[in-house]
């Protein structure tokens, strides 16, 4: 019963005959790497899914002990070279484009996203050293992590500072250089380090954010005085490094993923290699972080999608009431029921609107090095892969519970936990209000080039869409949408400084429903050209063209409805004292 | 931390200031209730919450075992008299108004949603035999529940009926008369029985709905064949009834109240004695259910009113980030930013305004004896109480887990564990789906005395606000959203009978929001009333006023978006077929 992950059939749809993949890696790879994975997702990863769950990672002596599972399917990820996959060759990789590798990962998210959370850091640590580090750097940190021997993690929140890393109070003080470049001294306190410790991998990168004192001993304000260093658990020589676990979080859900409270240096001071120049640790870190934010997005829309893929398969073998109106007297699957029929589409539009948002995003991460227009749009979109991916993907979880009725709330399904899991998505890696920020402050009203080029892009989907008498309508209101938020810009920017994020979290949900809109009518689009296919995809392609009208009818106008409070400048909330709460 | 519970003031606004309960029951009598319910809350009920969450109900032997502290929480609870508070002098009772019992209700929710079941399922059992019971049931059956001394509960589902009770499967077969009234044996299995078996009353008394064998045995089709029973953990002779507990559910939330699988009549047949005429079954259940669907909505207010009060006391207290514009070099307290101010101001908009409408629910059972009105009004409204609550308060939890950031999603704190409890409620006492096929179907289109009574009520309401500058914009805003209603209601009356409920559940979505934006209004001008009182109000009055503007700014308008597809009888969902899924 629990079985079922993400639908191939889409995963194919999405990569191949809309996003062409095909045009950088051959077909035959790709389905190679994808079948793989579904094998070792569901022989290795799902089955320890609720066990993962149930024995919580836990703190003996200083160490984290995690389920014994999570190091076998890890091993096996390793060994199949899943780590290297999207890695250049010269650093041991397949040389995979990153939207095959993501596809790869959601596989795996689906089956056990706490498992899948410690490959996901360490690509991303390992990349970050690969683009910024020194060659001796790359060669002794990132390498065992691309083999898959050693894990990563980021380490940049501490217990006063989480939304607001200028208050990070860990401190690096020089010490010497040496052939990993120069040596510093860290001190501080770390929290929310997921992987932070764990008994799995052969050693622990660290990539921690701190700061190099003033002359006068005093840290630097802002963020501009963040540097990055490489900390490892255990250093070349052997011995264990300056970094005690101070404690473990107990999660609601993502429970096989340890998240650790590190100490660095109550000792001697843990030691750490600067990555680059000092100062631009922000910048680095961003690297990462982006990886990562659209690794919460694929994440958020695979642990989704497989609760779809539990309610429906639920809807079908569930008989409960009659079919309306027919006077038939045998009760019937409850998927033939409308309100089923209504969460299942609404679903539906959530989970495949997710996933083609992120894997559109992994698109241009492969696009992004050499067109300047991609890396615009990644900028732009990524906070909208993130957030939407999030907070849709949930309300696609929390559906999944509702058509399973009273047995969804039991412990005996996955979807009471693959709701719980999912919880972490809208606050990890920057919460829904700072991704709202990042959207309208930094993407929107600074840099500015991601708008013209979405919309250029949004254009060309309307015109197709507008030819075909199916896609008229939709062509019609998302020509419309789109203006409303060129209006909405133009009216935030006319506001003053401390007015303008005032509403930023209804512009992101308000923006995030017109790009997935968008992605909605091209998904639609592209079915037009499997009509030659025949029948046997029929009810795929009527599936896709459900969903995009009823994203269209039903979702589109909701988040339509809060233009003109935010157009208004609604100060209902941000006027409001805090002692009217 | 997590001491906080609910707002005393909100209540004693809502009861005093706008339903002014004073006419039905003294303001002294009314502030004891409610100072004892407090103390008794938080010194017996919110003690063990996070303790019967750790430590679930477990079978021994056949036996259910429960958290101890619960029972000790109940004792006191009936010592003080409140399982009878409702119940009229002749049966032990205080003759409170219901009102007054289901602020106290809300009050011990807020605390622990799992053991104030237990009293909510007693008291609406002991009502029912009350009602329906001959004396001899009354004395016996009731009065022991109304003392405290025994508990209730309500069997309605099993595994192959859950919405569909006309699937019930339970069998009576006639034994003999006795002093009791009709004896019967009852066999058959019932599913989702909650307070089912625990060792904490000294006896337990199951309703129990079941189907009388026809002539030939075989078991009369549809709902007009079930008969309502009483069948005691305890026969009257103090021997054990023929029931045995199968199993227990293993929820994700909701915890402390044991939910249990029961074998009725595994060997001679269970005792059960019939209440009132054979075939009266689900009306007389229903008595219980629509008590029980108000309990519910108010525990999902109650539940999400418990974490705004934790998300405002954070938000307070802890420091992060600074002022937008203001060039301030310190941390503020969270509550400060716009979006936490947003969020914070939607959630008091869920949860006051689910509290507006199960009190304003609860104070129309008080009248419905004697006004047909209210009855009507009461009738039309109960669906929605129940599901709006549920579906918003839920929505109010999952805020006030993002309000404290990655702290939220740990065990450390209450507020992802009064999210998993609040789940339970969109399920329970009848899903979202049967609600809204309630509304629509049996409240609107077939009784259809509530719409113009409500319609009545609003325009008095839209009156008043017309008058005062403050609130003019709403009172047109709600004048229209009422003929919307109005309209879409003539839209659907002339629907094929097929068809009228393929968009049942966005109908509900909008009609809640209309029935709350009505309530938001309500309460603001109360607050007209209170200006006199001072400034010592004005937190008070500019929350109340601020929270029905930002409903009307943000909610009200999503509400609305989905009239377009409800009236055009959008098929989108209910026409896909099974297989596109």
């Amino acid at each position: 019963m629990n079985d079922t992950s993400l639908s191939r059939r889409n995963i194919d749809f999405v990569l191949h005959d809309w996003l062409q993949i095909d045009k950088k890696a051959d077909r035959e790879t790709v389905d190679a790497i994808l079948d793989l994975s579904e094998r070792l997702a569901a022989d290795q990863f799902l089955t320890h899914y609720k066990a993962a769950d149930i024995e919580e990672p836990y703190l003996r002596d200083g160490r984290v002990h995690i389920h014994p599972a999570i190091g076998v399917a890890l091993r096996q990820y390793a060994e199949l070279g899943l780590f290297s996959a999207s890695f250049p060759e010269r650093h041991g990789g397949m040389e995979l484009p990153y939207s095959v590798c993501a596809a790869s990962f959601a596989i795996f998210a689906a089956a056990n996203i706490s498992t899948a959370a410690y490959p996901m850091l360490t690509v991303a640590n390992a990349r970050l050293i690969a683009t910024f580090g020194q060659e001796s750097q790359i060669e002794t940190f990132a390498k065992p992590q691309i083999a898959g021997r050693w894990f990563g993690t980021m380490c940049l929140s501490e217990p006063q500072a989480g939304s607001s890393l200028d208050e990070v109070r860990t401190r690096a003080v020089f010490d010497q250089s040496d052939q990993l470049g120069e040596r510093y001294r860290l001190s501080g306190n770390k929290m929310w380090i997921s992987g932070g410790d764990q008994d799995v991998s052969e050693n622990i990168v660290h990539l921690v954010l701190a700061k190099i004192p003033l002359a006068d001993d005093s840290l630097p304000k802002g963020t501009a005085g963040l540097s990055l260093f490489i900390v490892p658990k255990i250093l070349p020589d052997e011995s264990r490094n300056d970094i005690r676990v101070a404690g473990l979080n107990h999660k609601m859900g993502y429970r096989g993923t340890a998240n650790c409270l590190l100490n660095f240096g109550e000792e001697a001071g843990a030691v750490g290699w600067l990555i680059g120049e000092p100062g631009q640790g922000l910048r680095q870190m961003f690297m990462m972080m982006n990886e990562a934010r659209i690794s919460v997005g694929i994440g958020a829309a695979a642990i989704a999608g497989r609760s779809y893929q539990l309610a429906t398969t639920y809807a079908r073998e569930r008989l409960q009431g009659r079919e309306t109106g027919t006077g038939e007297r045998e009760q019937v699957p409850i998927i033939r029921h409308a309100d089923i029929k209504h969460m299942l589409l609404q679903q539906k539009s959530y989970v495949e609107g997710a996933l083609a948002l992120t894997l559109y995003c992994a698109r241009l991460v492969d696009e992004a090095s050499s067109d300047a227009d991609s890396d615009a749009l990644l900028g732009l979109l990524t906070p909208v892969a993130k957030t939407w991916s999030s907070e849709y993907g949930l309300s696609a979880n929390d559906i999944a519970i509702q058509i399973h009725g009273g047995y969804g709330y039991t412990r005996d399904f996955d979807v009471e936990q693959l709701w719980r899991d999912n919880r972490l998505n809208p606050i990890h890696e920057g919460t829904t209000g700072i991704q709202a920020k990042d959207l309208l402050g930094r993407k929107i009203l600074k840099d500015g080039e991601g708008i013209p080029i979405l919309g250029r892009k949004i254009a060309a989907t309307v015109g197709e869409a507008a030819a075909h008498s199916h896609f008229k309508e939709q062509a019609a209101s998302l020509a419309e949408a789109w203006s409303s938020i060129e209006h909405a810009i133009t009216t935030l920017s006319g506001f003053h400084q401390s007015k303008v994020f005032d509403n930023a979290t209804p512009f992101l949900r308000l923006f995030g429903h017109v790009v997935v809109a968008w992605l909605w009518l091209e998904q639609a689009l592209v079915t037009l050209r499997l009509d030659h296919l025949g029948d046997s995809r029929n009810d795929f392609v009527d599936g896709k063209r459900r969903a995009c009208h009823f994203f269209y009818e039903f979702e589109l106008p909701q988040a339509l409805a809060l233009l003109p409070a935010i157009c208004a400048g609604s100060d209902v909330a941000s006027g409001a004292a805090a002692e009217i709460f």
